[in-house]
């Protein structure tokens, strides 16, 4: 399944410390012809629903047969369970906790979050159980390392995923990435990442502005001037981002300062 | 004329969002087997003079052939040119905004910048402009993904430079990394980067210090002793920098905080 | 002796500048197929300890013949040695100034660092000195990119040890990792490091916890509770980290901020 042994890794883990470079060794380890890319370790800590948003964006770019490592995870070494998820285009490895919904379309998951959801007809999901594909023991507190580390580089070797443990058949799933419909006509949406350069990225996507005039608001703000690139933007202005949301840009400086937007906060898309 | 398929990558997006991954997914999806590296993502946001440093101080320890692909695009999705710069040691992509600088020698490029200059003889350049070698649609706001990345993928799978696109013969230049000499007998040179130690790097090259006794004045400080080392730095020392600059470092703290130092200040050589 | 052309690198240098990016091309340059990881350039700026405890921690996570490039190198340029450190489970190459302890077990070291101690009898250690294997001329600055990352490559391609210099036969060896036992039946320990979670590490190791119950304190803080996950803190926790150090963690909080711990603070275990 995995053609071209290319493993992704989306962590928490920061830089700084030997975290990534430790996966990335056991990987090695298993299969040293993997090659082994970096979606983001700064994602905040604990912070499953940005993870799941980034590589969400991010894996779409890559081969089929990619296998992804999603790996923010509060609970490690408690009863959650550890997971790969077969979908069409790869496989997601990572704890159960909602990061997996990164490989999950918007008709599976539900508004409310996360909850258990079942698995869509073209995918399939094993338990990380098998003490083959794991390093033994298994720390308590580094599954990364032990569990989802190796069963990525396994399955690149060629394994076949139902070797890793016992069929599952639901999944823990955030909600869509989609701003939600409110029975005035208006779009409740909400931020769902804020990047480098301050663009305030929310989950409304591109097809669900509406046909006619509209104002984006965010606290007491009001945005209605929609441009087509950030160049275009005089003052604060709202644009269709490379992956498909709705962002809020601000020409030479950052949006997030301006608006002092955060992580979550409300976004209303309002016809006029 | 990529015999080794080794794509690096210098941009302002940094490392905490999905946009450097996911370039590298859209090259690793055309040629699953280039070598990627990253030079620097910490450019200052829309700093194209300090990314055309960076890239030129590295690409010379790069292979023959190597593709630097080189994003700092506050332009992206208006009519700014995007090309493909081949020079005897590689090809250099990226937006025709001056930070391809990176692969021209001083001869080429003139006081005052940026502004277009004719192509040196060993170089031809190419427009990014063949839907066959785009990720298409390409979006308004990410080219680094839709049109750079893909074209450094191509060439890097053997595709002739000029499939890309029409013919251009001329480049927008930023001025030489050089110090200017000025009639009384100074060097006038610029801050050109500050590193993590602190060290403040300027584009005053080492070939152009005076023969005879000299200081350096930054600011309202003089600075009179040129060490060897870091470790002979006592107090504000100027050394011989690893790419041929002269810097102004100071033991074990920051130059640039105790001088105050930022890019683009003024630093000036004086015979003594 | 490398069957698998893998190469780590841990400086002090961050990833803003493009000091690893040339590392990384003096290494392709040399030998294109080498797989480089990194295990972190985050290393506090002239922490040579703490690069070694980095890569102390992630080395044992590599494949056999892994060659570990480690330069935090206040001396460079001055008389102090380059070296490359032949053990069995591969090659470490750094500056003699105690980096390599990464490479040495605790049998080797001694209180009391950094010193000269003699090799084990499973190493070898060789002089960086063949100009055949260096960036000549190299640089008084960066003996990363003219000397280590070439020594490491050379070595990727399969030539002997023993080519590059002359053989010494002992090397600088920092302090074990390990606490002090004391007369009285306490532990001395101290902060070996503070990871991304605000998680404070120690230089104690679990298999040195004493039989019977005991606490831990640090500044005046007394911590009798220890758990097997992140997930069981409840308020200041000791346990045990995936390298086998025990380390203090706070639930969904900084420890170290808690603590105002830093690097080299005492922590003490205590029988009750």
């Amino acid at each position: 399944m995995a053609v071209t042994p290319i493993i992704t890794l989306t962590t928490d883990f920061g830089l700084s410390d030997h975290y990534v470079a430790t996966m990335k060794g056991a990987i090695l380890s298993i299969n040293p012809s993997a090659a082994i890319i970096d979606i983001s370790h700064d994602v905040p800590t604990q912070g499953v629903e940005q993870a799941a948003f980034l590589l969400f964006c991010a894996a779409p770019y890559f081969p089929p047969g990619t296998i992804h490592v999603a790996v923010v995870d509060p609970g490690v070494g408690t009863d959650r369970r550890a997971l790969a998820l077969v979908v069409p285009d790869g496989v997601f490895i990572g704890p159960d906790n909602g990061i997996l919904s990164a490989a999950l379309s918007d008709d599976v998951r539900e508004v409310g979050s996360p909850r258990p959801v079942p698995l869509p007809k073209d995918a399939r999901a094993f338990l990380l159980s098998d003490a083959r594909f794991r390093l033994e023991p298994a720390s308590n507190t580094f599954h990364a390392r032990d569990i989802f580390a190796p069963a990525a580089a396994y399955l690149s070797t060629g394994i076949p995923p139902s070797d890793l443990g016992p069929e599952v058949h639901e999944i823990t799933a955030l909600a869509p990435f989609r701003a939600e419909p409110r029975d005035d006509g208006t779009l409740v949406a909400r931020v769902i990442h804020i990047d480098r350069f301050g663009n305030v990225i929310t989950n409304l996507r591109a097809e669900q502005l509406p046909q006619t005039a509209f104002r984006v608001e965010i606290g007491t703000r009001v945005i209605d001037r929609l441009v087509r690139t950030y160049a275009e933007c005089a003052g604060l202005s709202a644009l269709v981002g490379s992956s498909g949301f709705v962002e809020i840009a601000l020409d030479q400086h950052s949006a997030a300062t301006a608006l002092g937007a955060r992580f979550n906060d409300t976004v209303v898309v309002r016809p006029i």
